[in-house]
């Protein structure tokens, strides 16, 4: 699981900018992480909702990812819990549900130093093909490209 | 709907981190506007698909918070359908669905300048209080406060 | 679409058993209808929120199989806004969001006789092959198949 | 426990007309289950999506009225995993995954009885008010009442 982690460590600009970082990627789950910064407020100074749909986003791709196989994401949902504000540390476990042929469904938690949970978040995932194929073309491809 | 279109361009840090303006907030209706840049992009550099909800999460914000009382999120759906990659001048507009005396339901349709369907996104937001009321306290609330 | 509209009236036997009728399919729209009855009340004498989401998923199925290939359910998010009783004659009609090579998307309102929004409903489909392919093994596919 | 489990298998007369049984309710979770019927089939003879649902949400009504408050479903969520046929016994369990002051949150697994993955459900919750005040008014509430 090397190469997802590095991968998105050094290759998701998007998680870069928003200072996520990629701790642990296992086949079917994956745990990152994220501290709250300002740039990460909103309006009444607590983590913004596209802060943590994003954390809990990234996690998910990685374990989509985490197979020999290339999967992109096709919906999420996400739940807000409880509100967290600047220096909170903030961690999303996915978890994958299932796995078919075709399709993959993973649940992430976003939980804070204390272990209280900020959001749960489900998405599924479509699969592409084989990493091999989409390596000869494109690099590796998660969450937002269309299937 | 000046006071909710300025609270959020100066107040939403995130989202000017995330480059994203409000262009227009009428009473249940919002739209904001995002070029897609080097920033926003994931591993096969496309549109990230947190960038892409946060756009739509803050037209949803912006929308639930343009009448006389205090709107926070409670959970979002998003489905992704056609990539868009760097360059591309992306717009969300939210309408609303349903408002009752607590909770209200939005919208939101993220397309390309062409006018193609990029994304869509269901929000619901909880009705805090009268706006008076939170400015006493706090400032506006948006997003992933909880209720 | 006289097909699908037939197939559905005669063989989606809980459908008949909640007692809904498919009214039109067109390419990419359907509409259904249901008079709430004393069977789909719930324990507060309202339309039971099962009944609603059955009622919404007819269209969504009957609209996403309503061109030259099979499409199953792979997942969908009811949201209630009003509430239905007794006598009340419902409609729900599906609109194509999207479609593409694998997957497509519906929206569906569910609305009373004087127009009011009860519940709005979006639903994800795969498309599995030609409507040849499979008739040649079991007939038409809807929600609920695996994909 | 008693009080919901009895008060949703003798008033919920949709939930009686799909075949579920209340098994338990306990604060916080409930156990519903359905054996696969002819009513219950769609026009491939499998289990029908609205049943799926239905199954889950009952399970789901079940768990969000446990306590010493009144809740009513304002949305929900479901991912189709695995299909069901004719005489498959179903069970629907659904837990607690965050409860504040206004809103409750709940993940209901229906699996079949080999433990397979049959779908996943999350619904949210709207605390109307003490058992006590609605008693007064109208007997106990759950799904699809507006809040």
């Amino acid at each position: 699981m090397k190469d997802i982690k590095e991968f998105i460590s050094y290759n998701d600009i998007f998680a870069i900018h928003c200072g996520i970082s990629v701790l642990e990627v296992s086949p079917g789950t994956a745990t990152v992480k994220m501290t709250v910064q300002d740039k990460h407020l909103n309006g009444l100074k607590l983590a913004h909702g596209g802060a943590l749909f994003t954390l809990a986003d990234l996690a998910f791709a990685a374990a989509a990812n985490s197979r020999d196989y290339v999967a992109v994401g096709i919906n999420a949902t996400i739940s807000y819990i409880r509100p967290a504000g600047m220096g909170d540390i903030l961690y999303a476990r996915a978890r994958e549900i299932f796995s078919n042929r075709t399709l993959s469904g993973y649940s992430v938690n976003v939980e804070n130093e204390a272990g209280e949970l900020i959001a749960t978040f489900q998405g599924t995932a479509y699969k592409k093909g084989s990493i091999q194929t989409h390596k000869r073309k494109a690099g590796h491809v998660h969450s937002s490209d269309s299937p």
